[in-house]
């Protein structure tokens, strides 16, 4: 696996969550079976792997009961090893979902005191996050939301939701932080049902605050597969709207539970699409892995897993760049009329009244094959690398 | 099944589609089972059972082949059943789907000619529509979409989606008519993934019209549910963005095929939730159904199927009032906090700068219950009529 | 909710798995909310409630590493229990799930240490199950199954798979124990596939058992759902291949994570033919409920949550009776001819010959309408409480 | 595309439903966009493709009311075109869904008139199947099933589809074809919940029969796919038990309507590990494709997708044989202890009394990694072709 063209370099932006590598493999149904993982830890195998950034909660590098002395000291060894091996922290994010006072939500809990709370905690890791370079600060809001009818008014969460990004766009824009928002969606687990379950609602949401400019998405592979979703559709339209400031790569099998499988396990088609979307694209942000290496594995397995992301990023990208370039691929495009659809549907100064009464050989455009499927098994071989 | 409370009336505002107790029973591994239903007979048995108004597709009127003296025949025949019967035509739509030359979509084919030709088969049906009084016009993009991944670059079907809606904007404000669109989201099927596929999308995507005001939703309980979404929710959240134009109302059971059971039939406690939202919201459009009488059914069947939709309708609304309206179910809701959460999170006059150091005291706060199981069951027991 | 009707009593034979009230909320995403309870509390408070009888884990009893002291003096404060209460065993189960040390599963672990050691665990809880008289031992392989594909061999594992529950019988017959084995199947979560993921499957399974008549199944409703099928079917299968030893009840919303909402709250439809069909058949085991008290909730909470689901077991029995008791139903019921799928297709004495030639009119059976629709109204009606 | 290594060869055992190219396109939402297909020209162009045999409703070869001159000539066409071909008909089925006089199911219709006529037109079709050399009698029943919960008694209609089976079984005997039937499992779609929902399901049925050893099943990729189900799971139970029959290809994206892509495309990685299955095991009947092609293709688009099938399997067979010989791999799996699983849990010799009190180092045990990250990346780069 020492391919030169498939090893990771920090130019290729990679960046990893730090509870991924670190999760020890808690579920409903068992304890962990990997010991704790402190945060400068994984910073520094990280680097070796050749990532380039990482992500982090602020209870990833302390604990939510830390005292001052040790948070600080938590904080100085997460910095001493960044500053060690020049990764960047390009993201940071706040843990509003583990402690059971959020068990009904943090920015959309019932419970005034610990929406106040919440924002106090997001505000506590603006700070550190700022201080550490992050641009892009996530919100993934996953106890917001019911598992009951009457529990939630949803309009009215969305106004305490919409009263939360306000606050904080407003802290981020006083203290002069260069610092954006990208709110991450899920349609459920933990919660029966969470608010912001897609990308979509997230990019509608956004255009209510105060301040969208400073808001954006984080869509996750899985987030979007458990709900069904064609995640490039999803991270296509976020880009339409200018509003990918983030992305949270991992695999999923479809509507289950949220695997956090690595990338490239899952949906395999799905992922050289996603590749050919953000390569081709002008998203600037790091390609970013969320995901967790399975309970079954050890240290060793949590490393291969990490490295398998990054890995899987790139054959892909060689992949959808030869797609691309292959003539036989831009013929077949032609054929299906790809570039067509680039054409305005009215013509330079037509206006309604120039189609109001047109009348196409309805017969023949009926006859017309789309050509779709020699296009898509073009794709196909170039994933298997049979071309 | 005569009680009164039961029966519906014009003033309940229940509508229908024409294609709906029209069906026929076509799917993909068989024929129809009905005969052809004309619309006016819809009409007629429908006012019979007791609906206000009706929504039609173009082809469900006359065929797409029509000449122009059997549309006129077909028209007529329908305008004279709902004069004499009084039905109003709340809503209209175009058939842009059916037809094989929409085979790759209508405002998104890859084929401008078909663009062009489905800009122009919509305002043809729009001057009918206004003729007959619509206020709403439906747009689903069922075959909006794409099997495969090259076949469709989504940001550039956006561009044309945008630019469809912002021509037919300019045509309805040109021609003045009174009417609004309202989009109606699918995640797939007949295509593989469905642009704009919840109502998060759709949401979003009006936003960057160029007349917003003139867009809402038309949200469909199945088309939510196939993507595992709370339908009430959804709808909510179209509320809030004040943009819920139009609802479809039917039954479905989780990710599959589109099933358009009859309303009641499907996920009976999401009706009972969908009942209490808008039965408290100032929507004010038609309770319309969008259902199809199961394949199984003769014509009598069909319209024990429409009757039975009205009646569940009401059946519900009789019990979220009572379970609005019940002092136990207050004392629950102030027990769980739901009232709190209209309390905005900072007082009228605080900054964040008031919350910025906010410390409440985690160890009561997290040990509060947030009795939400107590409503709940409420709410059930509300639903069974056992309170 | 003092209403007589719905109040259980121990001859409705409900009981709760210990785990389900004393589930402290631990899920991926956080710690618990609520203490541990202790297995001789959950005895008491569900005595209380007018539970009948309890299922346990070895685990929910005494820790995994509990010392022989220990572990007497835990199982000794539950037996105080059981025997001051009434409350009856009527069932165990072995935790083969939560140490990291069965992270590959038990019986079919790849680490054929796990494996032996997992019979040996099996073993211990069986002596004790027997020791305070359950009749029924569940099975549920919560581990058994892989992420991903070269991991396990799914032939060879199957072959494990019954080695286990051959041994296994052999145990149970050679200490003369009067106890039957229920497999519960899952489709997924934790791990991303196991193994007999279904209630067929299970079944299947079962044939190829050196002692099937000592193995049945333990469906549980929102495992099945959670694969979109319809678990009253699954339910009538079992009951088909007469193997429904035991059942799960709780709730769910179709494909995602694993619910274990409380029994009524989910799909309520389904819930009243789960209970039409129990309560019409010669199933005698308890009427079980394996089910979690959401996280939000606090020890008020859990035990509103435990009545709930027996007294919704309670009104919808009534329901389904008066459904079945209803003559309006009986006419639609034959009006579906549901009574004629009761008369064998061949007549007594008839062979194929009989039939090979068979011509009925058959434009008359096409023209036929099943007359579903109103036959489901009807009972959708009694669920409402309305008629 | 005309690599050798990826022709199809006759000894590659390639068939198709005459059905699958030959699908108009017609969906609940539309008409076919593609002339019917003679049976004939489907053999002809298959064949000219490299396919090795084809499958056959009656109603693909004739229509449901050809008069007996009809079916003749219709008859007379296709094995003319087998002839000179030398296609083999490998199997053979029925069309028991498509005319309304099955809506409600055929061997379990509620209709007995019904039941009786769908044995006679099975056993026409046998007679034609036999004639023709098909081996395999497919039975896909997907209109046996209900939307609603009182309209089919499960239990009831078990009894009449194993009476269907019982009746079939003796016409095959007494007739002394060389005949086994494959039951095709299917959750949903067309009807709202089908009996014998997935492989397991069919496989217990089975073991209910009077000549279980006559009936075996053909399991979908997508009908498994459809329940989240893991298809190769599906096929490796089946064929432990002895009773892999037949199996349909295709591609699905999980939960949601029947898409019917073509093989390959879909769950990709899940398309490798079925070849690996399928290429390792004993099983010998033919590589059969049941797939659609999208309704967007004309003609071009149709032979197209065939050819691709047969292409895709190919090109994974030989990725699967080089997974197999590499030798990093078979390290890779003796460190995954895929091997040990091979061992039986309890020695030769062995009884539960050598394990009773078995006491491993559970330390140790707990503390190995399993090591399948890494097995699993090593086939992903085989499906990329980067090793």
């Amino acid at each position: 696996m020492s391919d030169d063209r498939f090893t990771p370099r920090p130019e290729d932006r990679f960046s990893f969550g730090i509870w991924t590598v670190g999760w020890q493999g808690v579920d409903v149904f068992g304890p962990g079976t990997r010991p704790p993982m402190p945060a400068e830890r994984a910073v520094r195998e990280l680097a070796e792997l050749g990532a380039y950034g990482v992500n982090f909660h602020d209870n990833d590098v302390f604990d939510f009961d830390a005292t001052p002395a040790e948070r600080d000291e938590r904080v100085g060894a997460f910095r001493k090893a960044l500053e060690e091996t020049g990764l960047v922290v390009t993201t940071a994010t706040t843990n509003l979902f583990s402690h059971p006072v959020f068990k009904d939500g943090a920015f959309t809990s019932n419970d005034r005191d610990v929406r106040r709370f919440a924002l106090r905690k997001t505000m506590d890791n603006i700070d550190l996050a700022a201080e550490l370079g992050a641009r892009v600060y996530v919100a993934w809001g996953g106890r917001e939301g019911a598992e009951s009818g009457a529990a939630k008014d949803v309009r009215t969460a969305l106004d305490r939701y919409k009263e939360a990004f306000d606050v904080l766009g407003s802290y981020v824009l006083d203290r002069g932080y260069d610092l954006r928002f990208a709110i991450e969606p899920k349609p459920n687990e933990p919660r029966g049902d969470i608010l912001l379950p897609t990308v979509g609602h997230a990019l509608a949401f956004i255009e209510e605050l105060e301040h969208p400019e400073l808001v954006g998405v984080n869509p996750e592979v899985g987030h979007e597969e458990m709900a069904g979703l064609n995640y490039a559709h999803g991270l296509a339209q976020a880009l339409w709207h200018g509003k990918l400031y983030h992305i949270d790569l991992n695999g999923q099998h479809g509507p289950r539970y949220d695997q956090d499988l690595r990338f490239g396990a899952g949906n395999a088609r799905g992922a050289f699409w996603v590749v050919d979307l953000v390569d081709g694209s002008d998203y600037d942000g790091p390609i970013h892995f969320d995901y967790k290496p399975p309970r079954t594995e050890d240290d060793a397995g949590v490393w291969e897993s990490a490295r398998a992301c990054m890995r899987n990023w790139l054959i892909l990208r060689e992949k959808v760049r030869a797609f691309r370039a292959d003539p036989e691929v831009q013929e077949a495009l032609r054929a299906a009329r790809v570039d067509e659809l680039a054409q305005s549907t009215l013509a330079e100064g037509e206006s309604w009244r120039d189609v109001r009464d047109f009348t196409p050989d309805i017969d023949a455009l009926a006859a017309r094959g789309a050509a779709f499927e020699r296009l898509d098994q073009l794709a196909l071989e170039h994933l298997y690398g049979v071309r």
